[in-house]
């Protein structure tokens, strides 16, 4: 026998009433229709504890009666199955020009989604009731249940504490600005806000590596950053800045400064950014405001260097481009073999706009950490592109709501109601 | 409202029979004494499903019947309270040259300790039957509750897979041994196996820092390494090789060459050994084997260079080894500036026997990562030596046991007993 999982940390809380609910419903949700006796011998709760916990999930319309089971003889008895079209969620991945408005049930499932061009640098006010107005003129959805949330991932640090945006490079009026409640008081329901790194993080394990607890994503596009999955959760952090890859010193000898004023971060060597900057001539360090997902480099016409260009010319085998991303692909890589020796990952994913070069970066991060990194740290690691197609942040949007509304917090509200 | 915590991971596995008793146990735990009725209040679960479990409690004596609660009239009810005497533990810190056996019992509390000199080099069978004697020779403590389980810390890396070491560098006749079965073997109880820094981490955590559950732990001795806790939770990574910041890469130009082979790893630049080999004039790479924590460099006799003595020199005030260690702290700093980065914690432990200069050592680390990482990150930091004198490693393997016993899954199997 070897080390026990730490369980007394997941239950340091004291148990509540709607635990047993949320309890039933994770027991639905992983196994499928049940009779209320398979639900009793699952649970350990009594026969009446499981009714009146039943009686409270069908209440809420989370679960619902399912076709009878087989039976010896007799009445067959009735099972019951969790309900994902139950409610709606509003899922929203908000970029620096543009955003994607998604209406999803609660297992992620898109019911409705379209894009909006938009200008983050716009005053919060302005940008937040264009969601609300996109959001509202989303086609109906005939069967789709009453809308249960709103999950946002916004281009810039969140606060964990507040759920506010904290400086945000590329959003400078959003600075503490109360999102949520701009959101709630347009759409009349909760709002879960955090920034699109972790929601991508979240997107893309939830979709493609399920059963992968340790987890890094790495977005790399106009800047550089990361969602940390440890242990199976999401991990913001003491004060929810976690993951913030693109300001890590990257272990060459550089004298090149990041906007952030120090000296050899990996944003301004490795990022779209950096790169497109430097295919351009402009030199390293030259070009618009770092951590900008897409930003004003992108929306062209202003003579910046476009990380859409650089992944154009890469594909097109340009190799003065190959050679440059290739080299981001070591600093990230050399910075990766760092956190894959603190952080043992079993799988890192690099997306965001710049990993669309595909083989060029990814060959070269991998090569990187695989002779960086210590053996027992790599012996298992999987490096991959992301696998969401680009729907990472609205996946992970909409789960921000679900795991909300299927917790036992979430049904003990749905009950006080 | 901002982004809620992740409950589904948590819950994953469907309920268990025992997942009740250990609620219940763990409200107990967190509360204290309550009565069966508060129990049934605080828990949700019906007046029969609290008897039941009550009873099983009871009978595995991890409950015990408290005082009787106050009443207003009639009999007062009885209350029940966690019962941490109920069972032992042993306790063991396994280093270089000695090690350390101790009792306690659940809640950590030394009933009875004994240090014992060893050679951990030698094989496996005959250090751990000299721990098994040794145990066998702690004086008894009246009213001490029966043997539960073993934890022990290891010297080495440990496979979170197999519970066994992986090619450890100080113990190499310990490559994939069966620690835990000999230990087992010898002593009759399950026995849990960790290496030594992330015991070390689980023991400060628990005494010192039960409030943040963002916390690293680093201990800097002859080499170096980390224990992760993020999200309240030890990490061990997809394989058990969290933690190992001694070969990350430190972000300044160098040539010395660390033992595993590549250049400029943190452990051949800070570790205690390479101040130590330094300062004896060896130059840096020159000293014997990386990783040990005490070692044959610390036995003495054999001429190589001891941490000890640098210790002794720094708070003597010698200035060479004090320039000295603050270089290290400086490699140290930048090298946990990306740590931080990527993780936010809420505190950084230091501790390690190098870690007993104290300020020269603390002071560099603390002004590196302020210089290097971002100000979100480091806004509300604490970075600080060890507070618990030495016994993180006895109290962290006394942790390892009682949180399986405390578990559903350590009361299902005592159940099934």
């Amino acid at each position: 026998m070897h080390a026990p999982e730490e369980t007394l940390a997941a239950s340091a809380r004291a148990p509540r009433t709607a635990d047993g609910a949320a309890a039933v419903l994770e027991l639905l949700r992983s196994r499928g229709p049940l009779t209320r006796a398979e639900i009793v011998e699952a649970t350990g709760l009594s026969r009446s504890t499981v009714a009146a916990r039943l009686a409270e999930l069908l209440t809420l319309g989370l679960v619902r009666q399912a076709g009878a089971a087989a039976s010896s003889g007799g009445r067959p008895p009735v099972r019951f199955a969790w309900d994902p079209r139950s409610r709606s969620v509003l899922a929203i991945d908000l970029g620096a020009s543009h955003a994607r408005v998604a209406r999803t049930d609660l297992d992620g499932a898109v019911d409705a989604i379209v894009s909006v061009e938009l200008d983050v640098a716009d005053d919060p006010g302005t940008v937040l009731d264009r969601l609300v107005a996109t959001a509202a003129a989303l086609p109906a959805t005939p069967g789709a249940g009453p809308l249960a949330g709103v999950g946002i991932g916004l281009p810039g640090p969140v606060s964990a504490r507040t759920g506010r945006p904290v400086a945000p490079p590329i959003m400078p009026g959003w600075d503490d600005y109360d999102v949520a409640g701009r959101l709630a008081a347009g759409l009349g329901v909760p709002v879960h806000v955090d920034n699109d790194v972790n929601v991508m993080a979240l997107g893309e394990h939830r979709a493609a590596w399920p059963d992968s607890d340790d987890l890094l994503f790495v977005k790399v596009a106009t800047g550089i950053g990361a969602g940390v999955i440890a242990g199976g959760r999401l991990q913001r952090g003491a004060a929810g800045s976690a993951g913030d890859l693109g300001h890590v010193r990257v272990p060459r000898p550089s004298d090149v400064r990041c906007e952030c004023g120090r000296i050899g971060c990996l944003e301004a060597l490795a990022s779209g950014r950096a790169v497109a900057a430097d295919l351009d001539g402009a030199g390293p360090g030259a070009a618009g405001p770092v951590d900008a997902e897409a930003g004003a480099s992108d929306a062209g016409g202003d003579g910046r260097p476009r990380v859409a260009d650089v992944v154009a010319r890469v594909r097109a085998g340009d190799e003065a481009a190959v050679a440059r991303v290739q080299q981001a692909g070591r600093d990230l890589g050399s910075v990766l073999a760092g956190a894959v020796n603190l952080l043992n990952p079993g799988v890192i994913v690099l997306g965001g706009r710049l990993a669309a070069c595909g083989a060029p970066l990814v060959d070269a991060v991998r090569g990187e950490i695989l002779s960086r990194s210590t053996a027992a740290a790599t012996r298992d690691l999987r490096i991959e592109l992301s696998r969401t197609a680009g729907e990472a942040a609205v996946r992970g949007a909409s789960r921000l709501v679900a795991e909300h509304v299927l917790s036992a917090a979430g049904i003990e509200q749905a009950l006080a109601r």
